[in-house]
Order: C-alpha cells, then sequence, then structure tokens
C-alpha cells in the first residue's frame, strides 16, 4: 500500500474501502459538528449515530431528514448522559469512532475515562495525536502531545510513539521516522526527557517498538531539514525525514500545533488515542477543514 | 518616531543614525561571520575590532585590507583569550557589541559571564531575545526564551520581559504589547508558570514595568490571531496583537523559533540580552540572513 502523502488522500484510501464508518457523536448541536457531518454524510465515508439532548433535536431531525439511511438518533436527558451513552455505543461495537459536539471536553473525558465503562484499556494510556500537512514539508507529519499529557514520564513517552506508529502503519507508512524533540541534540539529565528518549532508542534498536527508526534528541529544525542536521555533522534515517515528532511537554507540542496551524499555512487535524476507538475532540479555533479532517483521520485510525 | 516594522526597517534605522556601531568579535575565522562583517561594511553600519589568534589572522588581514578605516585587528593566543580580550574591548568602552565568531558558545559564554570580568552587571539576567518578520504576521515579532534559560523562574521571566522591552522601545514601539504563552488560558498550579503570569500581571498593572500591556496565559495562536481570541470570548490590547511573546520554556521557545525559521517562511534574528552590551551568538544552522540580521538588531538594541 502507497504511503498516504496528503489529507484529501486520508479521504480517497476511506472511500476506497467502501465501507461507512459509524460515528457516535455527543451533542451535535453547533454549526461546526453540523458542518463535519454534512460533508461527510456527502462524500460517504460516515454514518451517524446521533446523541442529543431534547432541547437541541431539531439539528439531529434535520440531519435524519437529509440522509435518513445513514443517521439515527438517540436522546439523553444531559449532555453528561450523551456522553455516556455515546460512550455505550462504542463499546458495545455499534460505534467505530466517538466525536465531540457542543459539550465541553472535561466532561466528555469524564465519560471516556471511566474506570468501568470507559474507553479506556486496563492499564491503557491516554494521548492526542496530531497531523500536519504543511506547504514547505513533503510529507504529512504526525506529532504528540500538543493537548492532553503535559509532561510525559517514560512509560508515557512509549505509549504516545506506539500509538503513533499504529496510525502511521494505518496509513501504509510501514517503517515510520520518530524525532524526539529537545532544544538541542544533547543528552543532559537538567532535562530529564532526554535522558527517557536515550532508554527509547534503546528499546527501539532492540526491536521492542517494531518497525520503525528513532533518533534524537534533535531541535524541531534538525527533524525536518536535513540542510540543518548536516550543519552540525548529524547524520540518520529520521533527520530532515519525520514522519513523527515526539515533543517533551505540552507546552511545545502545543505551540508547535499553534505555529504551523498559524504561521505555516498547514491544514491540521487531531484524534485522541489510546483509547479502544479513536476519540475526535476539536478545538474551539480549529478552522471546520481540520474538524473534518480530524474526523477522517479518526475513521481511517479506527477499525 | 515610526515603530520599525521589518527587518530592513532595522537597517534603514541604523543607517539615519549615521554613527557607525563598534563591534569586537571574537575569532571571525568562518564564511559566515566574514559575511557579516563585510555586508554590513558595505552597508556603513559597523566597524570592527577583529580579536583573532594568529592562525587565522590571513582571513582578518584581508578584511582590514578592504575596509582599512573601519577595521582594527587584535591577536591573542587562544579562542579563550580572544574571548577575554574581546570583552574587555567591551567593558572599557571601545565596543558596543559583542559577536561571537568561530569559537565554541559555552567558551564565548564563559568570558561573558565572568565574574569579576564579564557583561553580566551585579543581579542581571542573560536572556535570549529572538525576533521574526512572519510572512504571515503584521508586524515584527519578538520572543524570549529560544536559547538560554531552561524553565523561567519568576524573576527570569520578569527580567526576560523587562529586556525585551527595552529593545521594542529602542525600535519606536512605545507601548508594546507582551503575550504570557501556555497551551490554554487557564491558571493552574500544576503549571507553575501559569501562577508566575498572574503576579507579572499585577505587577504591570501597579505600572512596576512601565509603559505596557500583559496578557496571559493564552496560547500562540490566540497571541497572534484575533479571531482564535474571539471564539473563545476573549479580548484584550495583546490578544491577536503581540508584540512580544514569553514562553514557558526554552522546549516551546525553541520549537517556535525552528516552526517559524522552517516553516512560516520566516527571516529570523536573536541576540542575548541583560548584559552591558549585546552578545550576538548566531546558531549554526541560521541563513546568513538570520545572522546578518542578529547584527543589525543587537546594533540597534545597543549603546
Amino acid at each position: 500500500m502507497e504511503p498516504v502523502r496528503t489529507l484529501s488522500q486520508m479521504v480517497s484510501r476511506l472511500r476506497l474501502s467502501n465501507k461507512r464508518r459509524r460515528v457516535a457523536v455527543v451533542c451535535p448541536n453547533d454549526p461546526h459538528t453540523e458542518y463535519v457531518i454534512i460533508r461527510s454524510l456527502r462524500e460517504e465515508i460516515a454514518e451517524y449515530l446521533l446523541v442529543t439532548d431534547e432541547e437541541h433535536i431539531d439539528i439531529s431531525k434535520s440531519l435524519y431528514a437529509a440522509s435518513p439511511d445513514f443517521v439515527r438518533i438517540y436522546t439523553a436527558p444531559t449532555p453528561d448522559d450523551a456522553a455516556a451513552l455515546a460512550v455505550e455505543l462504542v463499546r458495545s461495537g455499534e460505534a467505530d469512532v466517538l466525536m465531540k459536539g457542543l459539550i465541553n471536553t472535561d466532561n466528555l473525558l469524564r465519560a471516556v475515562l471511566h474506570k468501568e465503562r470507559g474507553l479506556l484499556p486496563p492499564g491503557g494510556i491516554l494521548s492526542h495525536v496530531a497531523v500536519a500537512q504543511i506547504p514547505l514539508y513533503h510529507k504529512l507529519l504526525f506529532f504528540s502531545d500538543a493537548a492532553v499529557i503535559p509532561k510525559p514520564t517514560l512509560e508515557q513517552f512509549r505509549a504516545m510513539i506506539v500509538n503513533d506508529i499504529k496510525i502511521c502503519n494505518r496509513l501504509g507508512m510501514e517503517e515510520p521516522r520518530v524525532a524526539l524533540i529537545h532544544c538541542s541534540e544533547k543528552v543532559n539529565a537538567k532535562f530529564p526527557h532526554t535522558i527517557c528518549y536515550t532508554e527509547l532508542k534503546k528499546e527501539a534498536l532492540e526491536g521492542k517498538m517494531g518497525k520503525v527508526y528513532i533518533d534524537g534528541p534533535m531541535d524541531a529544525k534538525t527533524a525536518c531539514d536535513a540542510h540543518s542536521g548536516e550543519i552540525k555533522g548529524m547524520s540518520s534515517p529520521v533527520i530532515g525525514n519525520a514522519d513523527i515528532m515526539i515533543f517533551p511537554n505540552i507546552e511545545s507540542g502545543n505551540t508547535f500545533y499553534k505555529t504551523l496551524s498559524l504561521f505555516g499555512d498547514a491544514n491540521m487535524a487531531g484524534m485522541l488515542t489510546g483509547t479502544i476507538a479513536p476519540v475526535v475532540v476539536p478545538s474551539r479555533s480549529d478552522s471546520g477543514n481540520s474538524k473534518y479532517y480530524s474526523l477522517v483521520l479518526a475513521c481511517l485510525a479506527g477499525k
């Protein structure tokens, strides 16, 4: 399978599979969520299980009226109940993907992370993965964590990498190249994440992470620009050619996301992973396009 | 004075002052440093005190031959001695700016930070300031710290802000807008820098930082994009219109620098501040342009 190189190729790949993914939406009561639903129905890539409260049911009804074969409506007394019901639809195998509508992210996550009735398998680690299509880069760039894990431990770093590799594999990248980001290439005990990086590289060399190249610490430019590596006398399969960037903390991951989106003219998508099914939690300031591609990413990454 | 809006306006501003700045260079023995010296001599904005070892003196001699009125040569047995001598030239008032050539940054900083014979005043705090000219932003954007302070304390945040405000004032921004960066707008004790931000805003409101607007925590996009603020119901003189961005740690500051430079098609400049005179320490992977503008920034920021 040729690797997917652009966000619109993700859509083509999904269409080629000839199988609509079943998406449970919690409170599809805002224009952005509606837009994503309508566009994906038109593209014939998804069908919907809309979980809404009675107050906002009209929106769901109009979506149903437009595509009665591919929309079902469930009602719940409150947004929290809607979240619990949508999570249950995923747990019971009736939905492949969970998507957030007009509900507070914290409330949705409470249902997702519920110990007995949530979506995280025992010992699982929730993390965020984003993907950027950047005019000045030659392929899609995946990165973690811009949104969920503040300061990863070794175990969390490992989970983020494993989660991201799985998604890359799904998109046809058989041996993804993972850059472990820092502000320089020096391992330094003052920066504990650089010590984690050494351990992670060792595990990868021992084959514990499957088919993958892992290198670092290196700065964000060296990861994506071979010339920067050359100047520093560094070369590896990862330098200048990263598929995945792992950031040392949420502040740097979030800065990368926001800077690409604002100044890099990039199209972005993102989702939560580590759960038994992908969870789409768009940011308020994401564009409609970005929210749509987030759903597409989740549909591809799921079953 | 109209504020400077672009990097080339910085050059014009310097030329208009009709006063060449005196720059002491430690080991001007590499092509990039030579390029910066030749270009600034041609632009008539600087004169040079070149401190070299005997082994590489030919490069300095050829620079002297081309501009004998504006180049003086000093020799020192080793790069460390050259650094000490160049620092002394700044301390004695013979040079306005210190610039790094082919010497290890750590070795140069040892001379700059020397307790008795260095450039840091008592109680002073060394920090890095960068400035970016970004095609998708309407003015110059200053930020700290991409290179020196790993995880600022309250005192270091305060020093970074004060240092950056001074430079903005020099460039005609009378009331700079400072955005305190985090991954969200929430103050949260789990992220100690957000607590510092609250204190810094209070101090600014009490007038302790002079004429300035300070706001945060906010993410990097909200600082530079009013629309992102609107979506979140946030508005202030800073949101969408930052002159200065203060990052919570070196990993995020460095990521911003590298991402803008690689994917934002931005021209960058940077220097060290907090010292009695600006210090130019270009990164190996900076472009020639970027190194030249770093010198220009330092010349404008100095006496």
